[in-house]
């Protein structure tokens, strides 16, 4: 039996959908039993001779002084800062991750330990491999991120396609079902649930969650149906209407051909943008067949295409993760954003609507404005920049996102006023 | 003109080798004018409202204190840890990181500004999406670097194409152009030049390096050739009969069908194997229209793969890169492996002929050791695992390697002394 064979049985056997799903190359991936593979069976030994990293010889890193000074950590975690990360990431942060993620979460839901990824954009690229490929339809509300064109479809050939998030200035929670209508049945099929959106802002309320909740089951009873839970703003939600729970928790195990995948990290939670920490979690339990499947698989494509996660990053999101006031500290960067939120809300209130449309926001890092019939949201983009000293960032066809996340709370009713001006000058020609 | 017309021109134009070599993803790939390339044009707006990332609205990352506390680094440089690196790295480390590639190289030869990437193996995966696919000879000498077919084969679907790396237990400089001799003419190939080499420990001495640059330039008469200088061992040379320049340089200008791209990185030749930063760097000038066409398409594919590379190792990197001493802190370095090689090469004299050979070494990491015919080297390897207190990599056929560069000197002979045992205990069965 090859080690393919090996992986297909586990998979097919507890999830025949998610097998379904599996791309060619999802399909075809499998951690080799190379050099990292035989540096783990030879840890602890006497001599070991296998690892190509530059050690003393007793598994200390011979690191440059201008690179170990630079850190003001203790020895031991300086140390597995300065070595390679194992391909599936340090267990110590998968598993203080995992604790972070389950936080309020019923023990009885199954979640894999996380794999680490190389920021959030890797734990959605791995995705891509597994499920995406030539004519794979990926779905996912209009507008999106546009990164997702380049993770999936450029790449591997998926077809993405969209449906409104929007009608008529409301939040639409069947824009996934929708977006599939045209598909055929029992095609598998990839949705991307992005909540708190980008460039949206929004989180859906618990009457809309249940509405997007009921959408997808039944999708599921038509097709495999992957949904990738795109958790890059977790936590970040300013209004009460809104519950702040990860969307992953609500879908497992709640049909047999729904799989969901969470992919998130530390780079917004955690405000540690620099240092690109990802995770990317399976709803299966750490010990399980089909998880251990899955890991081996995900480590093929990390291996193939980055060696291994970052370790430096890894042993700094520790530290934070080990902080004895850790939610304090979470909390404290979501109340600020909270702070600018409230501000942005207010001044948006008085933008002419023969001008723009505020679409409904409550979580997130941004604002997404609807401009008028006529408008033309790169032009205004360019105006901005030319004569009003703003910048923002223009999503054809019609919308403009404001990214209040990186603007100080005193600074963004002037941003919007300028954005106002722009608007006008526009409207006038 | 689409943006993709707009990039093919340029290549097309400075080298048609190296567009009749790209894939078809390297063809189709060109960085998007979405959210970075928006938010690079508002850099420097009194109100920037472009860009995802969590800031204090002056442009300072909003940290937790638990992560900015464990970085050592004056508050410029902590700040730039912890936001978002440029998707081409970071301008002060690509500038400094050229100037260490370029030490005594003549000014006259042109390279890139290098593109920063997650780690040498992010540098070889982008390599192989721009000139891997479907088919695509990728010619290495054996043994190689198991990964390499994860990299290039599993998930482009390049074949792997192999010519001897020795020939009776010596050097065979001519291994590439072998491999390329059934390849038929005109069709375009990537050759990977790992020197010095994994696993073998090698570098060229000056009179196999003038065969080995003779046999690829004649090879280019043949077909375009991309020639990917995997430089992860530079500068570990312990004898002076091998030149320690990278071959990148040597091929420069010489063949209007040869293409030299240069992989390298922080990893091993600054001993920082967590922080996961290389380089990827091509042979034209950094203001050249084709420098810039091909930056476009790397920043496409990092884009899509992990977003942006690790802004904190960059910083860390660069603290190195800086220090007055750099060039005695890296060769402190290289002289403490240059001990464990005497003591290796010394105790693998006394090692008897009939069990194994080693092959010849003088570089790197690693010392590679041909069994005798009879001893399977998996099964070594296990015995070794299971009695030996011993762990060494096995690689098949025939070959077993030892990675000095983590073992201490003073343990080296009794390595040597139990491996000798293990393949006894192997001979007798």
């Amino acid at each position: 039996m090859t080690e393919l064979d090996r992986l297909r049985e586990p998979i097919a056997d507890a999830s025949p959908a998610l097998w379904a799903a599996l791309s060619p190359l999802g399909r075809r991936v499998a951690f080799p039993p190379d050099i990292p593979f035989q540096a783990a069976e030879a840890r602890g030994m006497r001599y070991n001779g296998t690892i190509g990293q530059i050690t003393d010889g007793a598994g200390r890193p011979l690191a440059l002084p201008a690179v170990a000074e630079a850190l003001a950590l203790e020895q031991a975690a300086s140390d597995r800062a300065l070595l390679y990360s194992p391909v599936q990431g340090i267990l110590e942060v998968r598993a203080a991750w995992r604790r972070w993620q389950r936080r309020g979460v019923d023990r009885a839901l199954p979640s894999s330990q996380p794999l680490v990824t190389v920021g959030l954009t890797h734990g959605l690229a791995l995705a891509a491999d597994l499920f995406g490929g030539e004519g794979r339809a990926i779905v996912v509300p209009a507008p999106f991120w546009g990164n997702y064109r380049q993770t999936f479809g450029v790449r591997t050939g998926a077809r993405i396609v969209t449906a409104p998030a929007y009608r008529d200035g409301t939040y639409n929670p069947l824009a996934i079902p929708e977006a599939l209508a045209g598909e055929p049945a029992g095609a598998p099929a990839v949705a991307i649930l992005n909540l708190p959106s980008n460039p949206g802002g929004y989180m859906p309320t618990t009457s809309e969650r249940s509405a997007l909740l009921t959408g997808l089951l039944a999708e599921a009873e038509r097709r495999p149906l992957v949904v990738l839970c795109d958790d890059a703003y977790a936590g970040l939600v300013y209004e009460a209407e809104a519950p702040a729970r990860s969307l992953f928790w609500d879908l497992i195990g709640r049909h047999p051909q729904l799989v969901p995948v969470k992919i998130d990290g530390g780079t917004k939670e955690f405000s540690f943008f620099g240092g690109r920490v990802g995770f990317l979690t399976f709803p299966f339990e750490p010990a399980s067949k089909i998880a251990q499947a899955l890991e081996s698989k995900v480590k093929c494509l990390v291996r193939a295409v980055v060696g291994s996660p970052v370790a430096t990053s890894q042993v700094l999101l520790h530290q934070a993760l080990m902080a004895p006031d850790v939610e304090e500290q979470v909390e404290a960067v979501r109340r600020r954003l909270g702070r600018r939120y409230l501000v942005l809300r207010e001044a948006l209130q008085s933008v002419d609507s023969g001008l723009m449309r505020p679409l409904p926001f409550n979580a997130g890092c941004f604002a997404l404005l609807e401009l008028a019939s006529g408008l033309d949201p790169e032009a205004l983009r360019q105006r901005l920049l030319a004569r009003h000293d703003t910048g923002v960032i223009s999503i054809q066809p019609s919308y403009v996102r404001i990214a209040f996340c990186s603007v100080k709370a005193d600074d963004l009713p002037e941003l919007v006023e300028r954005l106002a001006r722009g608007a006008r000058e526009g409207r006038v020609r």
